[in-house]
């Protein structure tokens, strides 16, 4: 590798482990179908009907994790952006979060199955405290990525580290407030829960790279999560 | 970046995207295998020939979806290729389409189960209704593309996105009137969905470039849909 | 694109076709491993052992199918690696090939569940059946590759077309034996679709680079299988 | 391709087959969360909260099952970094690879389902056991690429080689004596495995590339585990 990194020298070294997490992510998200069921033994249109619509809590909790996945996935993005490489710390933080990826199909089935029973309260509380560890685990690999500004690329501002480093940080008092409401009322938990990829997805929106900026700036300079 | 996008710059920009996305679509059409159900206790060559005969729909909804999730991925990948850099808008659009690739296997299952019963016409109006919904996503990813041509390849001509646009909207009063017809018949909506598909191919096909077109064009030039 | 083709534009424009269908093969290749299930209740090591014993059919196919689901993935390697690009009529023969590619996990548990019951001759035609048409699906892909010599990279020459060509033809004749065959002698039968994939992994073998054809060959003039 | 071996035309060798072995090991780490059952039936918090815990062998196995997977992640990473190119041996040796990497999820689901029964030791000991076959497999791949030196990248030193055979035979003893071990103990035996990539770990972290060694050194000159 010569002395100064070039795009070219970027692709190469986190490429694979790019393509894996992505496909990790993508067979995970895709998973969550497994949480529509098909009614069985319907015999008319209308019991049909009302099979499918007894189903809500599926659909719900199934398009909650996918939004969420996704919205994982755009910040595991975000946090690649800046990368330049990756040591081991770095490789190890980020299977701690790919095993935390494919776990969500599980609390999800969890509240799927549970929503409308009397155990609803603990199905919510352990579906938001999966995201209270998948968020340490997101600040856990953007620290091992930052910790010594190796792993960096040169053109990274401290400014835009400290932003990222806000944005994920964000994540854990939410979901640590989610998971103890889900014990007073598990509606009001997975609604918390949505509220911050609704957030998120505004925080989002904001940054994207006006013309302006577009103008005068340069790939990096623009915020990580603002282009694909 | 240089200020003149190169095609490298493009890969770049949109090539994570596009391997999740990649992902996401592979893992879904595969999935759709899980409707082809192996008959259970046949006791005979003559008795597993007949139970295999007897699960028809599956192979048929099988077919249609496969047919359905490839012609899908080709248009995302004709979008794609039209495309210089994608924004949160665009990425969000993006998210929902793929959302809807992944609930295929589960209309497409719901059919398997009750096209030979008195429940057929609402299961077909839910999956056709539901290539209407992923239809009105084409139509917004395609829309947050072109909706300030900043995205677009600076080569793409305004009579290559007219053409395209049409294309993608042609779908929705098929899949709108595939919907309605199932609470007539749930073959002829099937079959209507499966027309589509059909004509697609073949406007596909009369897209290709001619050797007379290719001589003096340009890649971006030709069709996106013509090449894979 | 420039006139002449180089390697990196043989890249680009095959680049998503390849790894999609890198995904599709990569998924349907992992879920053959649902074959191979966990026996229920057993109270003592010798009756977990046993039962473990008694679904070696379920091993048997298992191997089989993953070994020719590999084969097939090294052939659509060799196939795209002549490929310079892709028109519709290929990418529509890709996608048949895709089709059944996620269907091979069916007639393998289909042989699975049936190898030992008097059932066996029906389920191991319909596997020998479903790898005919998978054939067919090849020589189709193919056929779309040099029927105009328009996608193909010009280096390749007419005796590596007839070689590939030969290679894919000849198992059309041995899995249409393999299927009657079945009817008279199912473990005659997927032993003959053994005996092809072992046929072809030593093929494969003797087609590698000698270092005297590396010394003055060029990378299409050695066997489009012979590397990676 | 040119005489001296550039950065691009090693991508360019193994670039799909690194991206099929890609999706397999992402498709089947991913599986390894269909161990995760969800119960059924809990009609009380706390019902739900004790028919969780209950669960723990599957945590258990699911998390050690995910880091072994990940750790042949990484190894095979390790591999592939220091190969110019693949041979028709390489290939089916890598083929061999990714069939015992599928059929990781069968004896974690095993071991999940009898490591509070009696049968736990044989469960145990099948599950120690494939770890042996991977390992073989790990061999035979490494072994494929050393063998004549064909397929390394020029800049390989012997040390690298050595270091990385010694590091690959490590786990064939410590697999052999935890199937062993699995009859006396099975807790022990996983216990052993779980040392196994504990130890791995820290291998691979002492590896990692220190600033002085970066300073004077080469790419290739670094472990192969130590970036990703």
């Amino acid at each position: 590798m010569s002395s100064e990194p070039r795009a070219g020298a970027v692709e190469k070294q986190t490429g694979r482990l790019e393509s894996f997490s992505d496909g990790v992510f993508a067979v995970a998200i895709t998973l969550l179908v497994f949480n529509l069921q098909v009614p069985q033994g319907a015999t008319s249109v209308s019991a049909l009907g009302r099979a499918l619509l007894q189903h809500w809590p599926s659909y719900l909790t199934f398009m909650t994790s996918f939004a969420t996945i996704l919205i994982m996935w755009a910040s595991h993005h975000g946090i690649f952006k800046l990368i330049y490489k990756a040591d081991t710390p770095f490789l190890f933080a980020n299977g701690l979060l790919l095993l935390l990826v494919t776990v969500v199909p599980f609390p999800t089935s969890l509240v799927t199955q549970y929503l409308t029973t009397p155990a609803a309260k603990l199905a919510c509380a352990v579906y938001a405290g999966v995201f209270v560890v998948i968020n340490v685990a997101y600040n856990l690999l953007w620290w091992a990525a930052v910790r010594q500004r190796r792993l960096l690329r040169p053109a990274v501002t401290p400014r835009q580290v400290k932003r990222l480093t806000r944005h994920i940080l964000l994540g854990l008092p939410v979901y640590l407030l989610a998971t103890l409401l889900a014990f007073w009322n598990p509606y009001v938990s997975l609604g918390l829960c949505s509220c911050l990829w609704i957030f998120w997805a505004f925080a989002f929106y904001e940054r994207s790279p006006s013309p302006r900026r577009l103008a005068g700036g340069q790939e990096v300079e623009t915020a990580p999560e603002s282009d694909a």
